[in-house]
């Protein structure tokens, strides 16, 4: 394709995406699609002949978009926010048109150092020290297996160099909770620790936060028992309910003890922008990793998660190699981020990152994130106020966890697997209904339903829909 | 950022990329930047105000465009060609610009199920058999990371369910050659071999491909020494000289002791498109996992690396978790991408292969394939046969690795180190002018320096002026 077919066919894209974000809140929220419908649609056979443009953009219409959940409806409440700004989405068709190739400083030296640049404009606004220095990375997961190995070499002596982690003899240990993203077990199981390996702490029933007595008695056990204790992962905004786990008393606990602390703040990272939210993650300065995802709550379009550490010697340890048709005569004065991480090739990210901060500016960000606090203070109260709504958590941001329990003619309010069977019940005939989307999760064995709010169309007058919406299915 | 101030900024940025490329020729192709010289250009404190469009477009191309080395620019010949055809452009921006969300099929169905398709479309573009199944990674490294995992859970039984790795006892072995490439060896350190662990096999000498003698003897030394073979990594198409090891006799020897055997086809899978090249990795039915990425010859914009695997199960026990709220009514009908790689969220990337392969159509790949294997023989024909200059490896497909080698005054040729500054001399001035761009690398303890042919624009009049640059500069 010449640089004017792709002008004349760019141009006629950006009106399809400008049409197609407006017309988002028209359209289903999850997608009404059966498994294979998709897929049946398109041909079993590779393509032989070219196609024009307008033939794959009335397949896009046509195939495609029915076979989208709309995470940027209005009226989703599912899992995350996932939200992928305009000014975002500017930047990454920046960094596609442009096919810049990172897999050295020398490959384009722009793309490291504009990630250098964003990595830190986002250490202050969060309020981080100078200490730390950050990378983009895929995801809050990728980040989460790369804590993982830097914990399991710091404990093992750096046994990547010799012997493996087979040549241990003993066993290394995570420390975590059952409310941690499920990201942090695979982690552990794909840094070979072992899943038994794995100690998921207990929590405080209220706030389902870690509890450092707990987390320091089982240390001292695997201690005496020979095991090693090599990683803490301290959840700030768990998936389940954003329980936050206290961070300064872990971090008190995993210095002594010399223990990598990874904090996972995936979702809760956003809200850092808000100097009032900062006491959720108070002790954060001791820790060794940080990760968390603006592709999340605060709206640069994925892939983007930043991760920080305060160590880089021992990350460029752990994660780097030198092979000879990579060096080049800037090699010591500049930054190689394919020794931060595991891809070599990377690509220009950092400019979603600096196309949305500055086109859109902190100050509408942190707005936005404050409209969602409160939206879902809001939602809280409304389910506090009426009968028969349960609050299941504390909203520490923006999650609501609820639960709806009626009872049956008898007065009795309905219990066990009715109720799961209920919640379930209600909750699917909304999905499925394309009006609104929300997460039905377990907490202690039972099923619930998570309200997350956030997406950036969402607004006060969507979550009055919401409640209505949830007072009319649950009686029916 | 509204939808229509979008569609505004956005046509004014698709004429910017188009009137770029068309103007990539006249920019010099490794960027003339110093290092730090784009990070001070930029703010070390995070923007207050929001800015205009027009101001950060002004930004792009007074600070970054200097920045950025021109992988698109028909003079470079470094690394691998990293294309980005603009046809899979469009595909990355349609993805961009609908802001989905791929964490479970639910999330997006279409994004599921595209990818399958494309997959499934180049698993019989590149003659693979039925039996494969493939999944989008961002990269060949991230791919090898897995491979290994999935090498080190069959050889230890599935230790990431018990006692992990550590309780193994005895050392797994992983067995690649010395020109494999860098990602092999961090992809095995990662993984938790242990750097020791890893045994480079002896190469032919002629064409640098494993010697499949020497992988069985290390092997039978490694069984009787009570270590457990787990894992080799196959070249098709290493770095250094594009070696290609003989996969058939290697997947005899692999089969025999039940060792996971990856084909590392990073560059040499484009070529597979090929038919006629298709005998370069006979016996790939027999292996466990294949990697190969449409990122570069074959021009798919970055990051788009293939990742095949013929046991879904062992790769969805092996990377599968299943928290409560990702599960969803359609579980056990669909595929779960996010058990087949480490991340959790996956962008649209599927897009960008169901564009490329539509709009240009297999047949313009592949001529383009073919033109460039023409024109790299061609350049190999004016090295053979130029006095001075030497063809340091077999040219199998694109790379062509050379040496020149001067005579000094008294007609005794140039060796050893003074040899070496000679090459790094006269590859580092034309690097340095930004008249083309070619990678020095190191063989057998000697710099040497490879023509990567394959750049999208790269004609039959671009190596032709490169040859008479080489001619020019060596005789300065």
């Amino acid at each position: 394709m010449t640089p004017e077919e792709f002008r004349r066919a760019g141009h006629e894209l950006i009106d399809w995406i400008a049409d197609y974000r407006q017309r988002i809140p028209d359209l289903p929220v999850r997608a009404q699609v059966e498994p294979g419908q998709v897929r049946r649609s398109l041909p079993a056979l590779p393509p032989e002949e070219p196609v024009s443009f307008s033939a794959v953009m009335a397949d896009l219409d046509q195939l495609i978009v029915p076979g989208v959940t709309q995470v940027q409806h209005p009226m989703h409440f599912g899992w995350f926010p996932s939200n992928a700004s305009l000014a975002s989405v500017l930047g990454d068709i920046a960094s596609s048109g442009m096919g810049t190739l990172g897999i050295s400083w020398e490959s384009c030296p722009a793309l490291t150092e504009v990630e250098e640049v964003v990595c830190d404009w986002l250490r202050q606004l969060t309020g981080l020290s100078e200490h730390w220095h950050g990378t983009i990375h895929d995801t809050a997961s990728t980040a989460c297996v790369t804590a993982m190995i830097l914990a399991r070499e710091r404990a093992s002596d750096m046994s990547k160099n010799q012997g493996g982690l087979q040549a241990l003899g003993k066993p290394l240990v995570v420390y975590s909770t059952s409310q941690a993203h499920s990201s942090i077990a695979k982690a552990v199981q794909l840094a070979g620790f072992g899943n038994d390996n794995l100690r998921l702490i207990e929590e405080d029933p209220k706030d389902r936060a870690m509890s450092p007595a707990a987390l320091a008695r089982a240390i001292k056990d695997d201690l005496a028992a020979g095991r090693i204790p090599a990683g803490i992962v301290c959840s700030v905004g768990a998936t389940g309910t954003t329980a936050m786990d206290p961070v300064e008393d872990i971090a008190i606990i995993a210095s002594q003890h010399n223990i990598w602390l990874h904090v996972d703040a995936a979702m809760a990272g956003s809200a850092m922008l808000l100097p009032e939210c900062r006491h959720l993650w108070q002790g954060v300065e001791q820790a060794d990793s940080v990760a968390w995802n603006p592709h999340k709550w605060m709206g640069t379009i994925l892939d983007t998660a930043l991760f920080y550490v305060r160590d880089v010697e021992h990350l460029e340890r752990v994660m780097s190699t030198n092979p000879a048709y990579l060096r080049s005569t800037a090699d010591g004065q500049v930054t190689q981020y394919r020794d931060w991480g595991i891809p070599l090739g990377r690509r220009f990210r950092a400019l979603k990152l600096w196309f949305h901060l500055r086109l859109d500016g902190p100050d509408a960000i942190r707005a936005r994130l404050r409209r969602d606090i409160d939206n879902a203070q809001w939602l809280a109260r409304q389910i506090e106020a009426t009968a028969g709504w349960e609050l299941l958590a504390p909203v520490a941001l923006q999650t609501v966890c609820i639960r709806h329990t009626p009872k049956d003619a008898a007065g009795n309010a309905l219990a066990g697997d009715a109720l799961d069977q209920h919640t379930l019940n209600w909750v699917e005939r909304i999905n499925a209904s394309g009006a609104a989307f929300m997460s039905p999760s377990l907490l202690d064995g039972r099923w619930m339903v998570r309200i997350s709010v956030g997406v950036e169309d969402s607004t006060r007058e969507h979550l009055a829909r919401l409640w209505e919406l949830l007072q009319q299915e649950v009686a029916r």
